[in-house]
């Protein structure tokens, strides 16, 4: 069986490692999230790839879900100690190497998908791993800081890369706007259209709907290519009983206007794209909503307590996926 | 007293620490080697002037004399196992801040004379710190390298960064030259020139005659304003009894056609440029010798045991200088 998984960071990470729990000789391609990469110190920093790669590959911390195991922070001390920031982004000392390495080779003339294969090939994580282009896109967010003092008492608004939105505000002021700037420009990564036409069915994690998968449908081609597969795309939702399951969805949701609730997500997507829904049990109530919508929908357990909890939902979607297919 | 120094790694480094404490009073302006300077991981290192920054500003590793104190090497370990060398240079996690800071300095635009004042905007060396040059200048070795299993059973000839020479290969095999690649078409930094022609009195602490102070000396212009300056140059030896007192000075020495002995690496430097020489007291029998080639010679303890055995070969420095600025 060949799937491919739209992934971003943390969710996107757990519920893989689930899904090869679950099938473990699927041929399992995922494409990863870009649009929050950065540049800091001089290198470029792909926290939703290395996510998923230190997750499968055995290397990630698990009680944070980002960053290495075992880790130090020793170099990011001495750069402050330099006044050299940010000070909010935390890069460890392991987590340092991977970016060295993903620079030196960028540098060298690699396009992003020949130098995440080269980081697999020491992580092995057991499914092929590609970004959704090799082309810079970044995701901005619009927000209006708070007034820090101006005769007028207005605040600023401003544009921040996301990571300064998510990480170092932590989502405290709304998201005015989310825009993926460079995706429209931006072309697929090699492999990333052939995966998606050769699949035999195409899921979508409990990742952020907008930050995440969302900017991988923003790449132009991927989104067609999705629609026009002829299999089973099926989702899970990552808003679970009002509330996202983990990260601050809510906040972006907001700026794409749409609600945060499971049934709201699943029609963002539409039923153009997607052909089956999982909500959680507690939101059985919106099952014939989603349904209303041309999206077959199931109500499971959709909490991520371990990896085994995420192998029964990656059942779950893969059974529904059946049942799509059935119709 | 205005003292202008050149130094290169750890010799130089005890010897200014122990110079300090002699005259805490002095404006003493350091004019670092920059020869050994090696591009790693897409970083620019500079080893001499990191080991007289860190000794004198309180960082440095004090059993090894080089690399910061308190370091671990999770950074490298991580490289190692991305297969990405080399493993033989020893980079600390620590220490890893300073060379990315100062690769996104030079990255900016600006020259190395001002990231290494940017640098000691922290350390407070309590010195002036000037890189001999703002040019890249690469010491590199000619070697011929051990058979390893040709037909003929002839080694191969090849020139290799002086790093590799020292670091990985230990200086095992004959140095068969040293070429300071770029000397000759590098300029003095800003104030090397300046700090030569307003000194009371220049030092060559006991470095390495060869790949520190004769690489310093080999930038156009040094060693003429050191020669024109018209005050006292006093060096120390870093023989003592007819070896180096650490490090391999020999093993380059040979390369230029020097002896491995005190009087001879005074000749060396030559009447012309060296004013006074001081040797260790095993070595007072080659006084005479140094002082028929026109240096006056004086026979002290230098062996830098200490801090304080630093400081009495610093005032035994400055002491011949009165001496010979009496004559």
């Amino acid at each position: 069986m060949r799937i491919v998984v739209l992934a971003g960071g943390i969710g996107g990470a757990r519920f893989l490692r689930g899904l090869k729990q679950a099938v473990p000789d699927a041929d399992i391609t995922v494409i990863g999230n870009t649009g929050d990469d950065i540049h800091l110190f001089g290198l470029k920093i792909c926290p939703d790839l290395d996510t998923v790669m230190y997750t499968l590959g055995g290397g990630i911390d698990e009680e944070q879900g980002w960053g290495r195991t075992d880790e130090t922070f020793h170099l990011k001390e001495e750069l402050a100690a330099y006044g050299v920031g940010p000070e909010w982004f935390g890069l460890g000392d392991r987590d340092f190497a991977t970016h060295i390495v993903r620079t030196q080779m960028l540098g060298a003339g690699f396009p992003l998908s020949a130098v995440t294969e080269a980081l697999c090939d020491r992580w092995q994580p057991g499914v092929r791993l590609i970004p959704m282009t090799d082309d810079r896109v970044e995701t901005h967010v619009a927000v209006t800081l708070p007034d820090s003092g101006s005769a007028t008492g207005a605040g600023e608004r401003k544009a921040v890369h996301f990571q300064e939105y998510w990480v170092r505000l932590r989502a405290s002021v709304p998201a005015e706007a989310v825009v993926p700037v460079g995706a429209e420009q931006a072309k697929p990564a090699p492999g990333v259209l052939e995966a998606i036409a050769e699949a035999d069915v195409i899921l979508f994690p409990p990742s952020n709907p907008v930050v995440s998968v969302g900017t991988i449908l923003a790449v132009p081609g991927i989104r067609e290519a999705i629609a026009d597969a002829g299999v089973p795309v099926i989702g899970l939702s990552p808003i679970v009983g009002d509330a996202p399951v983990r990260g601050m969805a809510d906040k972006v949701l907001a700026a794409v206007g749409v609600e945060s609730t499971a049934p709201a997500v699943a029609e963002h997507y539409g039923s153009g794209l997607l052909d089956g829904w999982l909500v959680d049990t507690v939101d059985a109530g919106c099952v014939e909503r989603v349904e209303a919508a041309g999206i077959r929908c199931r109500a499971v357990p959709l909490m991520m307590t371990d990896v085994d909890a995420a192998a029964r939902m990656a059942r779950e979607a893969l059974t529904l996926a059946e049942e799509v297919r059935a119709v």
